[in-house]
């Protein structure tokens, strides 16, 4: 107390030197213990969202806590199209694809008379939406497979440092959710394992994941074509082949987190109906849970869509995050920020 | 030199206290810097096998070599069957699933008239081979099929707490490698992510690993049938389906190793041609690299097998080994110790 009230002279009549004067305003919060650490959540506004997450963390890591659970135990998987980082006006591996099948036609002179790859080349949208779901997998296939593993990884790092996105006209890696990021980087500060289990490919994300959001390869669950071991020229190869492997969406997300990780999360995080499934799996556990979505309500500053959405629809499972009480993110009022470059 | 000299007599006369005696008998080496930590592989003779081991772990950890790896890329995968545990005079899969049918067979009282359960449930050794791959294979859907992943965890832990090898008349878990848990412990402490690659059932072993070896069931990679999300009674479940998903051995393994993983190990260890291609995919990699493979040459202590063996058969991969300077380890000569309770 003494110390105290021998500091306020100095500090009402301001310092001449910023650090002294931090220190001294300081002092007694930090001999009587009060003060909080940085905020590790900057960019989140304080609101029931932020609140949420902070309180689940501090019970499952508070030893004292009837609700700790041990660190191998702390699982969060992660959504990554519209939960991670955009994915308007189409999943970002859509341009992609695209810019692979114009890469590839001067090999290919039949894809000018041939749909759905002549719809791509002419930019005809509409043809392409009618070629359904068998063109968009032949799409798919023609521009994934084909190469071995190392060969796409290459592709994919060229791709990505050249290509833009149309609206905002930087790299689309740029198109990263700041807040989401704090949130990762907060619960592995709190010893959980951060993983990515998303309907994109695998390993369309594994060559960016690491640097962009601080998860390994080893990490990243998503959809798959099967590989092939072989040896060529003398040198053991695994060629990717025109074949779905796995579809890691919806009803398939609880699935890839089985096969890859083989136990159930205590937190997870989505954005749209393709998440449903693991957010459900994840509530259906033992012990303290965590699910959250992430609702995309700001046209200005990224975009506003829900219900009807082509891409990114999310009705049931906002429905059913309601019901139940699921935190869900307001990106309007949440997030003071979302792309770390605003 | 002066306090060594002093020393001298002390050593010379023996100690009344035994702590007393070791600490001054060591007090000149750790003076001089010269005690060596403890071993790390006890069980392991001094011979070039462990020599190989130690060498390659201090070139991929000392920050000053120009072979260090750093700790992210310090991948080990691991064969199970063979390579951490005992595989004769079958895998050890095979008991429990022979054990699983018959369990089930009062619920199927077809199987009495239809092979290959019929030779199951007689003990028909002859009958069994004669069902060939074919009835393998409808051996392991019936008995690892038909429930769910909570369900098939616990059938696995139930069979283990009661089943015995028939030689050893002990549990199967303690028919683990005493070198290879000390192996495993050491590169984990080396800063090793260590993993499992194996041709049996992923989930027959993701049950026991954690304990038995410290291997999270994140790690443990094999082969799989597929699974299917549902709701049961308002709650979601994984439901086990008689359909192969994937089968992880001989060229499975390096494609098992890029789907779960996504990065090349730098060293891996197995003991049979079915980890050829594991081998040599880790072999490939840039950079240092450690490929080892078990030799089972101790009839006594546990068996003796190699070229012609139905079970484990190692003969390409041993032309390949002693070709390019893999390390094969001689069971009978490197091992001091084969299981923990010998």
């Amino acid at each position: 107390m003494i110390f105290r009230r021998n500091l306020r002279p100095y500090l009402g009549q301001g310092c001449s030197y910023f650090r002294t004067c931090v220190l001294l305003a300081m002092g007694p919060a930090i001999l009587a213990g009060r003060v909080a650490l940085a905020d590790p959540l900057p960019s989140w506004n304080e609101a029931s969202a932020k609140q949420a997450i902070i309180e689940f963390v501090r019970r499952v890591t508070d030893k004292s806590s009837p609700q700790y659970v041990p660190p191998e135990q702390r699982i969060a998987t992660f959504d990554n199209d519209g939960t991670l980082w955009s994915e308007q006006p189409m999943y970002f591996q859509g341009f992609f694809t695209i810019d692979r099948v114009k890469a590839l036609a001067p090999q290919h002179p039949e894809w000018k008379d041939r749909q759905p790859f002549k719809a791509i080349l002419e930019n005809d949208t509409k043809a392409l939406v009618a070629s359904g779901e068998k063109g968009v997998l032949e799409i798919l296939m023609a521009s994934h497979a084909g190469v071995t593993t190392e060969e796409f990884e290459g592709i994919v790092r060229d791709w990505l440092a050249t290509a833009r996105h149309p609206r905002f006209n930087r790299p689309f890696t740029d198109l990263v959710f700041q807040p989401m990021l704090e949130l990762l980087a907060y619960l592995r500060e709190n010893g959980f394992k951060t993983y990515i289990i998303s309907g994109g490919g695998i390993e369309f994300m594994r060559p960016w994941t690491e640097k962009v959001y601080g998860i390994p390869p080893e990490q990243v669950i998503g959809s798959s074509i099967k590989l092939k071991f072989d040896i060529r020229e003398g040198r053991p190869i695994l060629m990717r082949l025109p074949d779905l492997d796995f579809f890691d969406e919806g009803p398939g997300k609880p699935v890839g987190i089985q096969k890859s990780i083989g136990r159930r999360p205590i937190a997870a995080f989505g954005n749209s109906d393709g998440d449903l499934q693991m957010l459900q799996w994840t509530a259906a556990g033992e012990g303290p849970r965590f699910m959250l979505l992430v609702h995309h309500t700001d046209s200005e500053r990224e975009w506003a869509y829900d219900r009807q959405s082509p891409i990114g629809r999310l009705d049931k499972a906002l429905d059913e995050a309601l019901t139940r009480g699921w935190t869900v993110v307001d990106m309007k009022k949440d997030w003071k920020k979302i792309f770390p470059f605003q």
